[in-house]
């Protein structure tokens, strides 16, 4: 096996900690010597060991000349942990190769820089698209504070989320009902606007597969929705955020019956049009460590996101049903010069179910 | 290699008759002895030589004692030319692997028979979904006697095939424009309706690659278009059909000035709304020998092949674009209810450029 062979094993292993080390980043590590894998490990809690010690933790044998793979920098400062490179120095690893540098700008090339100094080799670069890809939420949250947002739509062919009796259940088939249950568990956060809770009724936590639920979103500018539902009543875990303007205050009452139920209340400024503002409420949410949001709906939200320019991708489950008429994915679009269509990119497309799902980024 | 590669093969050759052997099917033929190619040949033209023949023909050493692949049921009734079956028998060829029965019930099955008397060894059934894919035109077209019809539609995410405006250029990539003209040059035909000859003032030909060109149809219930349009004057191998409704033979100037450009004619009657009636122009179509039909638009030509039935499958390229408005591709349909959506099923898709295609089947 060779370097790459060794750094994507890193980042098999690294997925095992997806929906549990949020802050953090997703690392695996494995350490060989003689071509022979030694230890392996990764970051599998928030607050507990990274990677590297794990791995390092793990040897069946004498450290002193292997080599060390990690998809991603080893940390050079204090955290919830001693810093990573401190530990391998004192192992006597003779080489480290280096999936990706830790893109937060402060301590990005600090690592290579001290275990360098200490005579080890140091390889940089390693599946560095892969390894970039697989943090893609940790790489844009410790650089902008806020989280990564994917708008997540099940849409026929036609581009309908929902017949005109508003009527969605199901537009896709169940393998992508399934899949996109192992998303919740996957991002930190779902969020919906007040329509979507009012007509689905949804408890947003993840059922068809397992996983820890995800914190789940309701945007509601007005206070209004009832207090009866699913995601207030049946959602116990204290991970429920209902996110209304700075206006909702006076609403006392409403306020109280909703924080007894253990919903958390954020107060967000509105837009000129009355709605809430977007740029905030997800500087809210980066407060608390939420790293990743799925936008589960509806149409307004969508519409919303993509004008503001606030999602970094798109995953588009088309089911090959045509409806002719209906609620589209992004009603509030209204584009009328194909010049000035709105472009994104197809980076994926992948056959799930009777459906096909495209992953669009800008 | 075992029969599966040889009947692959054999597809393979085949694919080269494409565009020039319609209404037969396309065949091709491997020779081999000791496990060695000794003989290849694929029907290259309507009129001319089957496959088997050909093969026959190139073979470099005595066929006595060999085995020979072909992707269709070698035929035992004279046509153009004597029965390829007779030929086979003649030559001492050992073993006969066949990919897949005629699907013509007069002559089905006939050919192994003949040649399991003779005492050749027969093997059916190899490859057998490929092979009826590769031949789907033919097999629609010797049982129904009606074209295969494929409608071809460029669209954006939501569906819709131009902008307000009517404006369609382009609505895809380069990369999807040429394999249009692809399909083009395998299609016997390509049909559109009016409002598309107007708007878009097309050729219909084969420029972006290298192909032959179909026969061209436009449908015109009141032989109303303009005879200065490109697809009646540019078109000088005489392919170009316009199809009218039997009211319009009074229209004697019109139909004398088309007739002088090349043009032919063909009266088909109406439905009760006006239309001119798809089933009756497939049959036309079918008598002068088309075996296969692309549909190029518009979104009222597509919805009526929908809602009637009368179309096999769909190449949809959808371009990763949004428009929020504009013409749907299936305009006149209209389903209220999301439990009687039209379902179609996704056999294949493929990136094309910067476009999805999806091939979609009822």
């Amino acid at each position: 096996m060779n370097d790459e062979s060794y750094i994507q094993l890193t980042l098999e292993i690294a997925k095992r900690g997806s929906g549990f080390v949020s802050p953090n980043p997703m690392v695996g590590c494995v350490i060989t010597k003689n071509n022979k894998i030694i230890g392996a490990g990764y970051h599998q809690k928030y607050g507990e060991n990274h990677a590297e010690i794990n791995a390092i933790n793990s040897a069946v044998e004498s450290l002193e000349g292997s080599t060390l793979y990690v998809n991603l920098e080893p940390c050079s400062h204090y955290g919830h942990t001693p810093p990573c490179v401190d530990k391998i120095i004192e192992s006597k690893i003779k080489r480290v190769v280096i999936g990706t540098l830790d893109v937060n700008p402060l301590v990005s090339g600090n690592g290579v820089k001290k275990l360098k100094k200490a005579g080890i080799e140091v390889k940089v670069g390693v599946l560095e698209k892969e390894c970039t890809e697989l943090n893609k939420f940790f790489f844009k949250y410790i650089t902008k504070k806020i989280p990564y947002v994917t708008l997540k739509i099940a849409q026929t062919l036609d581009g309908k989320i929902a017949d005109e009796s508003n009527y969605s259940q199901w537009i896709t088939s169940a393998e992508s009902r399934k899949l996109v249950h192992s998303l919740r568990a996957e991002y930190d956060a779902v969020l919906i606007g007040k329509r979507t809770a009012e007509l689905d009724n949804p408890l947003l936590t993840v059922r068809l597969t397992e996983g820890r639920n995800p914190w789940r979103v309701v945007l509601d500018s007005d206070l209004k929705l009832n207090t009866d539902l699913k995601l207030f009543t049946q959602n116990t875990d204290g991970k429920t955020i209902l996110v209304t303007s700075k206006e909702s205050i006076s609403k006392k009452n409403k306020i109280k019956k909703l924080s007894g139920l253990g919903v958390r209340i954020i107060f967000v400024k509105r837009n000129g049009n009355g709605n809430l503002n977007l740029k905030s409420i997800l500087k809210e949410l980066g407060i608390l460590e939420i790293t990743s949001v799925l936008v589960e709906g509806g149409s307004e939200i969508f519409s919303s996101f993509l004008k503001q320019n606030l999602f970094d991708d798109v995953l588009l489950f088309i089911s090959p049903k045509l409806l002719g008429t209906g609620i589209s994915a992004f009603s509030s679009v209204r584009i009328n010069d194909l010049r000035k269509a709105f472009r994104f990119k197809i980076k994926n497309s992948e056959i799930v179910g009777d459906d096909i799902l495209l992953e669009l980024t800008k």
